[in-house]
């Protein structure tokens, strides 16, 4: 069932720095009246990122912590126009119950997308998800049993790392460095470990904002071909490239075996949660029953404004607004990095996405750090709970998306007085 | 893992009688490239009731098929003015992501409602879900491993059936009559079979209509929290009711163990996806955490459109008309079925909810009738689809919320016409 609880790999991510922030308990016993619960809830913890972003929503701090895209980016007055076009005239349709596949046009609409991004995609091959997040969820549905093995990137995605806890799947990690994923390691680690799915974000990675080769994704889609290992392909960030085009997808190249979980969250609204997961159609017609046992459909108005609205509206030009605006934000934390951080703190530059991923000098513990940072108005999520293991303690993820320059620079000068401090006293 | 796959209790209701009107294979291999499925794919056949509505989308067909509430009560202007406020006002908070736990004004309008019925419901005891189905799902997610038991009424509501399936429990089903649940069974079964949860739609049942007694329901809670057996009252229609208040809840006397789904699918629009989790505070907190990863959060601005409109706009007037209409359309099909279906076909008035429930005469098989009653342009659910073991073959479930008196008359005549036929063929 979960054979190998006591293995390293196995263990998931626990959030102790974090508990005493809490204003509700998170591990309560069951009361005296119920039943025991499923085996499952023992590897859940709540996500730190999440917990976190509730102490960080004070308006005094100024918060790194979250992947929050930039709020005055979201095309806010088109949304409502294309609610208000929908209401008035499909209102009784776009409030009604509708097919879990999903609305037809906007499915049209992203295999299209899809293709520009060279993937051969058709409408018939997508499933619209609650968000990305949800694509995550439906593959491990479809594809996991307890026990059996994900390969992910070291870090990875926290709440990937979440989602698949739900499954009591083992994780195991393969190294990345400053441009992803090292594939030479996947030979043995698929000998030796057998897993059924390889999950990662190749592009801009979340959290150290790496993008992965086009060479190394080759050699992944043929290693995972030739073994019959699923890719599952996470890509919220590939749009939101600083130059030149979106990197081209691991699934440009399928073989039939790499699953593509798309959002729109980074590039209109992630209050929508409209999301899409793409590939063999068998699969994803999988996927279809699975959605439907677990919320029936995403929700019928919101596919149908985003649907109006990707009709009325220069999409593109508006991805390119958010990419500059990014662009500068991240030139701007890079600058002030620089200025305020100590000797010995190190940082690889991104070519898109949202995050720095910054080392600390000395082996600075950056969940120790936290608290002080909190103290002095300044939120980052420490790099720890990224790692299948929590085996690295001296990283710390900053966002740049969700701050304008001055409040970057302000908040770096705080963060880099903190970790001077520590390191001063230690 | 899955013990008892041969058991009949176990099996799922799989669908032959519908392949042939679907456009899409349902069981195909997976490529060649790709993994073995999960084991929990094998128990999880499309839902029946939603591969019908495809067929029966067809306008030219009168269905009855559906659990479709009626589009014109829809509140359309008033979501729409809610919508355009909330994006107008909090545009950027509305687009943005959110916690997990939902929109605080929200859930304090619900724990209002909920205290409304009789249930002592605090805020932080309410988890937002995406709709009511995703309650079931997450349920499930915090309580039951792969073999543990959950009792459901005989019959049953068939996406619970399919919720369940994901988590390769096995159903036990507790014999039902024209008042709901025979709880005298309870006893025998807990014994038997050891169930962590009880399943149940006790108010204006799906399929059947039924609603169960206060005793029962005060028999139900007292054995269920004797044995430390969770109760999940899944209550999409208690508010339909045609005559006097809504009946009061299971979970208005909860002793700790009763977790309750509430939804606006009924009342406001499906379309929107916003239904709740109630119950002990440290049950949904897991809950929080179990749906942190599966979706992250419900659309930020479908719960605060929701909000919105539920402080601008009558709730209970809106409640009451929607009750009268339904009333009357369930009156007529009550008067329909009188003069259309042949002799020894037999049905109870609900009162309340959305659907009649109808034994067809001379033990005719309602899945073979379907083909034809398509053919004649009406369409049904065959009742075998609600029976965890399909072991009954001859009823029909038939909806009246959403066609108007005229086509109902017209419907009950053709499906008469057809059962008739069959009758005299017989």
């Amino acid at each position: 069932m979960n054979p190998d609880r006591s293995s390293p790999s196995h263990r998931l991510p626990t959030v102790p720095p974090f508990d005493s922030l809490l204003p509700s308990p998170v591990q309560a016993p069951p009361g005296p009246r119920l039943p025991a619960l499923a085996h499952r809830m023992a590897d859940m913890p709540p996500s730190a990122v999440r917990e976190i972003l509730k102490v960080a929503e004070r308006p005094d701090i100024l918060s790194f912590a979250g992947g929050l895209p930039a709020p005055e980016l979201f095309p806010v007055d088109e949304i409502a126009a294309a609610h208000a076009d929908v209401l008035r005239e499909h209102g009784r349709s776009a409030l009604q119950y509708s097919t879990t596949e999903g609305f037809g046009p906007l499915r049209d609409w992203i295999a299209g997308h899809l293709r520009r991004r060279g993937i051969a995609a058709r409408p018939d091959e997508i499933l619209i998800t609650s968000g990305s997040q949800q694509g995550i969820d439906l593959v491990s549905r479809v594809f996991l049993d307890p026990g059996d093995v994900v390969l992910v990137e070291s870090p990875t995605y926290l709440a990937a790392i979440q989602a698949f806890a739900a499954y009591q799947v083992r994780l195991v990690a393969v190294p990345s460095d400053d441009q992803g994923m090292q594939v030479e390691h996947l030979a043995q680690l698929i000998a030796t470990h057998q897993p059924k799915l390889i999950y990662l974000v190749p592009s801009f990675q979340n959290p150290k904002g790496t993008t992965l080769p086009q060479a190394r994704r080759a050699a992944l889609n043929a290693i995972a071909a030739d073994h019959r290992v699923a890719i599952l392909e996470d890509d919220p960030y590939g749009e939101l490239s600083f130059d030149g085009p979106a990197p081209r997808p691991v699934a440009a190249d399928s073989q039939g075996n790499v699953l593509y979980a798309g959002t729109f969250s980074k590039t209109l609204a992630p209050g929508l949660r409209i999301g899409w997961l793409w590939g063999d159609a068998a699969i994803v017609r999988k996927a279809t029953i699975a959605k439907q046992a677990a919320d029936l459909h995403t929700a019928t108005l919101a596919q149908r404004a985003t649907a109006n609205l990707l009709q009325r509206f220069d999409y593109a030009a508006h991805v390119a607004k958010i990419c500059e605006v990014y662009r500068q934000r991240c030139q701007t934390m890079l600058g002030a990095l620089s200025t305020h951080m100590p000797e010995g703190s190190r940082w690889v530059a991104p070519a898109g996405g949202m995050f720095v991923w910054l080392q600390l000098p000395a082996e600075l513990d950056a969940d120790a750090l936290l608290p002080t940072a909190i103290a002095r108005k300044v939120a980052f999520v420490p790099g720890s709970a990224f790692f299948v293991d929590h085996e690295r303690r001296d990283f710390v993820r900053l966002n740049f998306s969700n701050q304008p320059p001055e409040s970057i620079i302000e908040g770096m000068r705080r963060f880099g007085g903190v970790v001077s401090e520590a390191l001063d006293a230690g």
